[in-house]
């Protein structure tokens, strides 16, 4: 099978031309041509359902028919396309309408830094801005979190792996337990919070704490609402700064535009990026308290801040949050994903499985060895498109467009049971 | 005038919203609304010639109409925007036309990865690789080199406002003095040598050296081709890798799409991004020998690294280099600049400049402090955008598209003239 | 009182030109001016008794005259004082006898070496030889660890306060929890292990571990047998070296000549110093298992490596070590303070005392903030050095010289209780 | 011969217990067992003179019979040996007899830290003093500088293989070129002076330089006296901290007590080690302005603050002090050494030599490689010590006691120069 999807669309030119760092093309090895909403096609015709949605960049789905419409608009009418940070009229209608949709609502009142345009930028520019703020120079970070992969947020990602990548030491930084990370045994806020009243514990008073509510990377691990108010509490009682990466968890992707709204903390500086840009386009903000803004002038800068296709598409997909509609959508399907899920666990016993997640961000971790992937490759044989995450690739994501129908969602879910079920006999067969 | 303009197209909304980091905007106090070519409209209808380009995104002008076209198209059709690192179309066509058009001709065979869609991303990669590759930490940089803002770049980068940015110690790099940096007293290259050769001199052999040919933020410094052969040498001879960072000089700034190939050196990792994405459009490249390609899978990954619109856009702009007439006029409206710096340098000896620079990367260094940025304010009153560079913003840095027409460009420089004249007569009645 | 004590003996010198950093002379301050086996005496001729042993380098008591005697003997007769790495005969004694006395009884092949005179040295050769050895950067250190004020030992160091000193980060090490860290509520073992296990915990894999069996300065905390075993299952499984500094735990101090004998383990690598010297002079030993000697000829150096008259005094003080009775006097004299410390600690409830140590290394932790400090003031009026640690100074270490008297230690004993009964005295009257 | 001596002196034990770290025991492979002055003699009777005294820690030669007898008095009345930091009256004659006859007479009011009896100690304590004063974490050391051992001071230590020793990265230092690094090519404070006003240099601000004002280890270098004042101009200029490694240089090795005063320096932190413990007993100092003296109690310590022994020696030892006898002796002896070395160096071209150095601390570099160390291979048979430094061990170092005669100078001067003679006919031979 995937003989003959290699002989129908070769990667030559890939192979030959790309590094060998390239991944998710090996995992999906046809050349894509088109995409709409929650599908995609490849060269030779074939459609397949996306469960994937860009890695958490296209929570409104390829291509949105609305946003597009703008970026045509925008284009033939010689808008700026690039002005770093020079002001514009596509960035002024963004930042009215982010304060009107999104921070006035939530009575918050961030100051907006645009500081360049992908994830990594926006937590080196937060852990830039927390170190200088505090004078701190330490960092803490999470077990399996991840935040990018330029050196500053490679240092407060877990996985050895990547971190391995930077050829050198990656410093200043504290790896500390998160929610459930020794399982029931141990309360995870009491060891952080003995660290840092020991006056003996060999860890520096941090700048900050850097936590995504639900660790995409890392697994699809949720961190309870108690957890999380404990670790605000903990961040308010030591003078430590409390940044939320909602850069794959934000956007809508657990229900509320930001993740960490049902909790109902309020960070010191907030990471987005992935969907913020509406319609897969390179874009990232980085939100921070008011007496947080002691940036000189140009003291982080980048090419392109400036990005006004993106400034167009993620207005656009503010009309989403003016209402709860998309919000209620998307705790809905997610019930559907949950219950899904949880059937699938009890009816394959050999997956020894394990169902975690929030809204559209749901994870079925995978026990046997090498499971996870092998039913993601069959999915993709069935025209499915399903990643895996966590340390050992043992967690399929769930993660479609929130724009998806219930009816492809179910679709979809059924392509997953039929691979299950053809691992399953794959298995019995050895 | 200033409060004329503020006035005219208040910025209020950046003001309350935007970070204290915003910094063009200072320079150019007005909402800009159109762009093409070599012509920018601020909200007032008000036009200007731009000397800036994008910062050296701009290189084939604001929304070029050829590159446009097919962005319209692409959109319309439904092609993917954004695919991380998968397989598409628009990536494969990209591949092979790159191929086609510059690597073979260069008889170039370098691994292309896409590393996330800005400089400082294709900057880490090359950093992360060096050090991965030949298992040294530490990296050689240039004093007043400039490479990007995220913590591997930054401590690549001289300028000490922007370190200080980092909050926390730039470690496992060494500044190295750039070619002139001590005038004629010192041949650098001598010093490096003896740094390197010098058991006891405390300096650790490095993984790489990471230079830009022509620095462009640091004051428009130019290496000369001895000192970059010298440089390539001292390379080979210690097995240091050696890292051109073209983000700025590339893609025909200099004349040549490479800035160093009239040097004959071939360096083992190059940087591009900025106009490699042809439209302004985030896009960055990291090229390197096929001996270096030692990345697992996902090593090093990125959401943005599949941004199709740059990619559609990029193969569209390298037309530009089916032959060599854009190299020819760049090297002829280099002169024409070159031409008129020195005589603006001689007929205003107040200015006590300094004219350097190569190609459509001219400077004007201005020794009376803070005089550089006063007549940058004074062409932008009269329709001209001009940016200053170096550590003291005393370099006038004159930087339009490549495809500015010679009047436009002669247009720009009697502004630059007359702002020049407007400060000396506003001296004299000092 | 301490008004008297100073008008008595004025530290006017040490006031005017000694460094603020003097810190034993604050809590003790008089000029002592004799001292002999578990006494010294003052210059007004007060006598005290000495439950401090010089911080652990004195455990054969202050100028033990059968060491005096080999020492007058090596001076008179002009044998080297000084000779850096360069062989002499008070070394090849020291070395010979090291071997039949010490290694060869306990089955132990570990190869000398000599880091320098002081236990920051021996921890920095550990640290150094560990890193080199296994090629990684990261060496874990435990909570409240002590191992020296040197930039590597402090930074396998927890106290807060020291580390503070360093006025720049301490980077490569990581803290874990020791023994009991969150009391009963977790087995740190299992912590440990899951970091380890864990491919995405961001704790790299380590060169070595570094611990105390038993925290002196941390406050008298015990490893138990257990906890060692495992912890040593844990560098084996992983390739992980560990390193014991026996600084102050070992010569004796928990009963065994090494402190980690009672656990059946066996290090990679031992730090000796202290009492290794035994008549007080600075030296320090590192042993390492034979296949981990790949120093350089000189790669680690130092002038005073070669302290001859401690050499004579260390192979004196070995004949301590020919039987077994010292050993056992030790856990005989610490039973007899054990069970007062237990005594003291029901009889006085107000202290919200714990017991805590082994052999001759036994402390009594004080809950009453301040309160141990206070009661150490006491005793010191009363004629008894007591000393505190812990990180806030809560714990009253009892630590004699071994070759003490039962008559004298219970006489230390019995002034520790009428310390404790004033302190309660005076905390009635308010 | 070589097979000869090891057959009279075995070094049987050091071969099989002690690390292969040992290196001078290699250069003379025997064992020693008598010293007196400039004397010392081997197990076979054999006697050499002593052109190396103890690295420079025995300017007062071996065994010094003024300073014996005071020791074996003070062991005699059981004066405390080890006293960690409290007072004793052996500590207070010594800091009195420091301040009448070293700071007094030169009108310096340094406060004196007992920081641990090693040079190294005494480096650590002052760059974590000079860091934690100015809040900045980057020292400039000097090429080709050597300052000890540990990890604080690795790091500003120039030899390659010493630092690859550290098994890990050495940060926060910053190596810059010592005076005629580059010959008389280039003034090197200019250079410095260049990197610290250049706001783009990548060069941070440091707390402090450190350096020899005659490097010892590093080949005998000696910095003029117009280059040490031009330092310490730039130092005061930049509100950078001044420290002098004078642990080799010190204690009248060049002539005067410092090796700074001929320049009319004031250093900020002054670091002693070696000969200020007076009879080659381990002992260091830390001085510095009383300014800078912000340690809190105890954020420094160490168990071997207080050797008593090296307190005795090293008061005894100041006697030397009282008047410039000694001072002038060493200066005519330097001249002594200096002519002769001219001499040897014009009579033998075939060494390449280079005559440098100051008072009793001169070099011969000799060009032809490895022949320095042949040299002295052979000076050793003759009954002569003689050491090499240097990063290729290329210079021999003429560094006697200060207390040698006349006639043992020249008849030591008579064996090197039998020794290059021999060499010489030897490389004819071949």
């Amino acid at each position: 099978m995937k003989a003959i999807a290699e002989a129908r669309t070769p990667l030559t030119v890939f192979e030959q031309m790309e590094s060998e760092v390239r991944s998710y093309c090996r995992s999906f090895p046809v050349v894509f041509t088109k995409a709409s909403g929650h599908m995609l096609w490849d060269r030779s015709g074939k459609a397949y359902i996306d469960f994937f949605a860009g890695a958490g960049a296209l929570n409104y789905g390829h291509n949105n028919p609305a946003i597009k419409k703008k970026l045509i608009e925008y284009l033939q009418q010689d808008g700026l396309t690039h002005s770093l940070d020079m002001a514009t009229e596509a960035k002024e209608v963004l930042l009215q309408t982010f304060r009107e949709t999104i921070l006035k609502p939530r009575s918050l009142s961030y100051k907006v830094m645009f500081p360049g345009p992908t994830g990594t930028n926006s937590v080196e520019a937060a852990l830039k801005l927390a170190r200088k703020a505090t004078g701190r120079e330490t960092v803490m970070s999470f077990t399996n979190g991840f935040h990018g992969m330029t050196i500053g947020s490679l240092a407060v990602t877990g996985n050895r792996m990547k971190r391995g990548g930077a050829g050198m030491p990656l410093t200043h930084t504290i790896a500390i337990p998160y929610d459930q990370y020794m399982g029931s045994e141990l309360d995870t806020t009491l060891y952080i919070e003995r660290l840092l009243e020991d006056d003996g514990s060999g860890v520096s008073l941090p700048a900050a704490m850097i936590l995504e509510t639900v660790q995409g990377e890392g697994g699809i691990n949720v961190a309870s609402i108690e957890w999380l108010q404990k670790m605000e509490a903990i961040c308010r009682k030591h003078g430590i700064l409390l940044i939320i990466d909602d850069v794959q968890a934000g956007c809508g992707r657990t229900g509320s535009f930001f993740s960490f709204e049902e909790a109902g903390i309020v960070p010191d500086i907030v990471c987005l990026s992935k969907s913020i840009g509406g319609y897969g386009l390179p874009f990232a903000l980085t939100l921070f308290k008011p007496e947080l803004d002691i940036w000189l002038p140009g003291e982080h800068n980048g090419t392109f801040r400036g990005n006004n296709l993106a400034f167009v598409a993620a207005t656009e997909s503010l009309r989403y949050w003016k209402n709860d509609q998309l919000s209620r959508s998307v705790l809905a399907k997610g019930n559907i994903v949950r219950t899904r899920l949880e059937k699938l666990k009890k009816a394959y016993p050999f997956l020894q499985g394990k169902v975690r997640g929030k809204g559209l961000m749901q994870g079925l971790a995978v026990g046997a060895e090498g499971m996870a992937e092998k039913i993601c490759a069959k999915a993709f044989e069935r025209g499915l498109i399903l990643e895996t995450s966590g340390p050992k690739s043992e967690v399929m994501k769930v993660m479609p467009p929130l724009t998806i129908t219930e009816e492809a969602l179910t679709e979809g879910l059924d392509i997953l049971e039929a691979s299950i079920q053809a691992c399953k006999e794959e298995e019995k067969e050895q």
